[in-house]
């Protein structure tokens, strides 16, 4: 059984918003062991949505539509799928009154337009959506294939995806079994890579396939297989090909879960029962909301100081005004002074510090855009390094906080 | 002239990715007059890249590719190519030369695979990737149509787009041009907001299309018109309605261009010559993070403290350590010292702060999961606002933050 998915909004083609649904329900389907053979997004158009949608049920069993569905006139996917599927809008009671219970306690929102949203296709099931008031329908087509119509909210699509599609998809259809296992390996390019693990690869049983998926800093190795039967033999082949793969590569395999990396460190600090603190400048708030991405992080998190400004680095982390005056807020004088700065400040095991020019301005032909320092410092010591990234803003901020996790990563595991 | 976006590689499809790619491009064609008719995610799968490929060109005149041309064997996108358009790979040592002169400080970079690289197909004109090694290969295809396939790592691709593809694009066909205004209106559902404008939305000229796009405390008006002559005249017609529907919304239409919140925030507190500071405990450094994320912020923004364990917030943030143990972290109270002992530990015009249970784990009886306190002092006043958001860990934090902003916005409106 496979599955498509169609996004529909003019939104997602002219830019305005990206398509992170699609991401989503793939991933959530995999772990459920149903195959995404494609995702197409489309516009808020009649004809196109039509045409994609017949097309990839000559393709595929179940056809997940997001999108289209609110109250306003550029909604059309629910008229079009009436049409599609010669189904007639009814009123249903029950709808409007999920959607009267949901509004309670907002009088403006529930009106004439909200109102529609309880019209409904009568040849389709209706699936309630308790924390929106588009209903989800969902038809039932000819040769036993589904086409299922959801809101591109992303969290009221999640909520019914999890709650009511995806278990009914694995009643209606029995899924194979698809395994993922990935090991994350730091300090190779990935073409290095290739070449260290091509006699392994090689050797790979061939229900094993296997994908490179570099990040800055890191290689992700996937190995993945899809299985009807014998799961826990090919699990079992996996594991030791991973096996394998932990002798050749040794310490460079800093996971064998496909985890993020604040997870990773996360996990090591809470095991080690040590502390974090950071000291953040040009990165803004970003690493520190990357370790409180992760649920737990309180455990081993201790807070931050965004020192923005440079009366916050001297105020507050007690850098050295004079130090600052000469060697200038991107230098490693200032960096390890924040590091250590903070780390005191909060009482923590360990700290990092970051302080450079994110850019597009602030640059110096000294100091041009992207030169960045980085500090992560424990009680035994205190690394401090100088960078220099050649991107936009955002990139540049983006790739100082792996940085500065990689080399937080690389200093708790030695110590 | 159309276009279409074919995005290739299994992490997509299993969800392990997010394509942001296709937005970029869309967004960047958008501006440049192009209209992207469909985005298409397919795998590492020669089969499915012809097929698409193929009726891609049946629909549009230019197709534009991502993914699948590293080094490694997972990578097809390159030979699958050569067979679609007859074409045969050869060694083209002005490529090589670039991969040698990009990977000369990375000596573990350059190998016999990244070699491979400057392997290409002789039919296709070849553009240097000045940022990576795979080469961007740009096929004229019969019909006076294009293919052209690019590198899937962000940066890259977007380097290439910029300054390659789009200005070729431009030259090959005489582009449209796509008229986009959009209005930010806060304080409306959108279906509310719908049945307040309804009369204004039937009486609009017909080449101007409207569109809701409802975020979370805002709902964005997207009013375009695709036009081949007369484009003053259109964008004054635009103009016109924007006019009478600030009219109709008045204080409710918060800004007249597509910005961030972040943004807007930042040109009045920029144009006030007003500072922020911020103390967060709930959202760990995403509202900073969000401000920062502005380039130029460093002239009102001056930092934060990321107060994650009460210690923070009562030795740093000065909260009182009675009200901390007898109405806990989470209060009006504690909230209120937050925001007042960050606005003057770093001496600023305006503060916020955050203190809430993001879940999943924190809840009880009294305050569950969701429970969230929002501060926002300015000189003169402190306002504190309770919410209780039900959904989980990362989108509790990113509506506590977009709602932080929202208040600020209100408060430094006001003052």
């Amino acid at each position: 059984m496979k599955v498509e998915i169609i996004t529909i909004g003019d939104e997602i083609l002219i830019g305005q918003i990206v398509d992170t649904n699609s991401a989503w329900i793939s991933k959530e389907l995999n772990k459920a062991g149903f195959e995404v053979e494609r995702i197409t997004s489309i516009h808020d158009d009649e004809k196109q949505i039509t045409e994609t949608i017949t097309q990839s049920l000559l393709r595929v069993d179940v056809v997940l539509i997001t999108g289209g569905i609110g109250p306003t006139n550029d909604d059309i996917t629910k008229n079009t799928l009436c049409k599609l599927f010669n189904s007639t809008l009814v009123f249903d009671e029950y709808t409007f009154k999920q959607i009267e219970k949901l509004l309670a306690d907002r009088p403006l929102a529930l009106n004439e337009l909200t109102k529609t949203q309880a019209m409904v296709p009568d040849k389709a099931t209706i699936i309630t959506n308790t924390v929106g008031t588009a209903p989800i329908t969902w038809f039932d087509v000819d040769n036993n294939k589904v086409v299922v119509s959801m809101p591109g909210v992303p969290f009221e699509m999640k909520k019914v995806m999890s709650e009511e599609i995806i278990p009914r998809l694995k009643k209606k259809y029995k899924p194979n079994s698809i395994i993922h296992k990935t090991v994350l390996v730091s300090g190779y390019p990935e073409s290095a890579l290739a070449i260290k693990i091509a006699e392994w690869e090689r050797n790979l049983p061939k229900i094993i396939k296997l994908a490179y998926l570099p990040q800055f800093g890191i290689v992700k190795l996937r190995l993945s297989a899809v299985v009807d039967c014998d799961y826990n033999t090919i699990v079992n082949e996996i594991d030791i090909e991973i096996d394998k793969l932990k002798t050749l590569l040794g310490n460079s395999i800093v996971s064998d879960e496909d985890i993020s990396l604040e997870a990773l460190i996360g996990k090591i600090l809470a095991s080690k029962l040590k502390t974090l603190s950071i000291a953040e400048s040009c990165t803004g708030g970003d690493i520190s909301k990357r370790i409180t991405s992760i649920s737990g992080s309180s455990r081993y998190f201790k807070g931050s100081v965004v020192a923005y400004d440079n009366s916050v680095k001297t105020n507050i982390l007690d850098v050295n005004i004079e130090d600052l005056q000469t060697e200038g807020a991107v230098s490693e004088s200032v960096v390890r002074q924040m590091a250590e700065g903070v780390r005191k400040l909060l009482n923590t095991d360990y700290a990092i510090a970051t302080s450079g020019i994110a850019g597009p301005m602030g640059g110096t032909d000294d100091k041009p855009v992207g030169t960045i320092w980085i500090a992560v410092c424990s009680e035994s010591e205190c690394i401090a390094k100088k960078f220099h990234f050649k991107y936009e803003r955002n990139v540049n901020i983006e790739r100082t906080t792996q940085t500065a996790l990689l080399m937080l990563l690389e200093v708790i595991n030695q110590n």
